[in-house]
């Protein structure tokens, strides 16, 4: 889906590259899954964090930059990104990723568990021919480590009848916005800005990545499967209580109650009936809300940056990225 | 199981600090699944590969070492050994690891996920923290590579009809013999030895690594789940043929053929009756043979290696090891 960049045809052109990157690291014997691999990563992803991440590169245009190096970089993002989604969907049990069908519906849970293992080694592979030597590498550990921990935070407060919002936020602040952090710190580090540039791209980056994971959680709520390529109310059946839905049952507790109780029995009928009393009871309306503060501090904090192509295209980009169509 | 190094108190020692260092890794926000990783790092493991690894550091006695480094490298080594044991426990359905209720068995495969995946991060976040700047980051990653490529082989072969010796050696040896190779030679390395030394320990891992394997293959056609602490059979079930059934079917195809052709549906009662033809047909024989020559050919290379008190515990500890009860 490299033509969401149609518009911006200098990243673009980049992404292609990082796209080949991405094809040139992925050598694997088997050829079928090879082959998987290859499509899932050049299926529908609309490469986002490492578009973010050149982006952030640019703000210091006179700086000295290794191409190779940001183009490995930027691909190893990717890379982390697609191992934790193959990874997710082992666990949501889904059948379709990228309007495709997903590594562990066409192979089965077994090889998707070596498949996303493997993608973890690339992205290592990768970073470490990319920066042997910078504190970065620590970075990058550190973060893929938060970023596991966001997600087994997510696990274990599944179900749960009085998980409260900031657990959701501190699920989220790691499994998305400790990727999108990483994008934007790392551009701006490898791009060679100086250390206050790189403090602020790593705000930017972090509401970016919380406004981009609650907009994602209000799609469950209200986009219908068709447009979204993905089952609706997934989340819901599955316990994971987002941001609309925990909004809603502070205002009325007793009305959800019923449903929650039921947990793994919950039918898609209870789902629906959920889903309109999250919207009846303003869950919806809040979580945008909630994401648009996040999108307006990301969108000022930009103004900060100096002065550059690169900050406009930032700005331009990340308010089309989070005024999405619900 | 550090009790297994009752007669080297030395190396003993030096285990129970990898052993705190895995510990201290090992800190996670979810205080059930951080003891359950501590437990599991402590439970029934002998902690081969890192014992390895430290005796290879000993064979330049006289070379600067960094003791703290090498504590580090141990516990990185067992923790890529556990992330792997973590998953391969879900693709198997094991119930029990090291005597243990599994990970998986205990939490569910999705929690399982994550936390192997958890684990590759702490062994990359330690052998980061540990040897950043050194090409032996490089090395790392791609042994994780070509171990999962094993991994990924094996799966590729589950039963396959005409699985060859070579499919089964070029499996075992990305699963098995790489973690092995790194472990000596990353202890040699580290440990301040000459290049050619190096070399050696790399092909002194391997053939241990091949031998260790294929005498735990053997076991899953000898042993009783008592002593072994897992189902027996269980490879044959999930049509991963190793080498004592793929020797006695070179002996006779054709008395193998109906109870390989039921593949997923093979029945305990049809999997005892192959076990028999396994051992009517010598393969059991035949693999231990196999098995014995890569001793060998360990023992003689360890033999080429400069004299030191560590040479010797090295031989000796590799002669034990291998020679063991079917």
């Amino acid at each position: 889906m490299l033509s969401y960049w149609n518009n911006y045809p200098t990243i673009q052109k980049k992404l292609q590259t990082v796209c080949l990157q991405i094809e040139e690291q992925l050598t694997v014997r088997n050829k079928e899954i090879q082959n998987t691999l290859i499509e899932f990563s050049q299926a529908g992803g609309k490469y986002l964090r490492p578009a973010l991440f050149l982006l952030f590169a640019e703000l210091a245009p006179h700086s000295k930059k290794d191409e190779k190096q940001l183009i490995q970089i930027a691909a190893s993002i990717e890379l982390l990104h697609m191992a934790t989604l193959i990874h997710d969907d082992i666990i949501d049990d889904s059948p379709v990723r990228r309007g495709n069908i997903s590594v562990q519906a066409h192979y089965g849970k077994d090889i998707a568990v070596y498949t996303g293992d493997l993608l973890f080694t690339e992205f290592f592979d990768l970073i470490i021919k990319a920066m042997n030597g910078s504190k970065f590498l620590e970075i990058n550990a550190q973060a893929m480590k938060r970023l596991l921990l966001g997600e087994l935070d997510q696990m274990h407060t599944r179900y749960k009848k009085n998980e409260t919002i900031e657990d959701y936020l501190q699920s989220i602040n790691g499994k998305t916005a400790e990727l999108f952090w990483l994008a934007c710190v790392e551009g701006a580090h490898f791009g060679g800005t100086d250390h206050a540039t790189e403090k602020l791209a790593g705000q930017i980056g972090h509401d970016i990545g919380i406004a981009f994971q609650v907009n994602d959680d209000i799609l469950d709520y209200t986009a219908d499967s068709n447009q979204l390529n993905k089952p609706i109310l997934e989340d819901l059946s599955q316990g994971v209580y987002t941001l609309p839905l925990l909004f809603a049952k502070q205002e009325a507790p007793e009305a959800f109650r019923p449903y929650l109780e039921k947990k793994e029995t919950i039918s898609y009928e209870d789902a629906k009936q959920v889903a309109e009393l999250v919207i009846i009871y303003q869950g919806v309306e809040k979580a945008k809300q909630f994401a648009l503060e996040y999108t307006k501090r990301a969108l000022s904090t930009i103004e900060q940056l100096p002065d550059s192509q690169g900050k406009q295209t930032i700005y331009q980009l990340t308010k089309e990225m989070l005024h999405r169509t619900y």
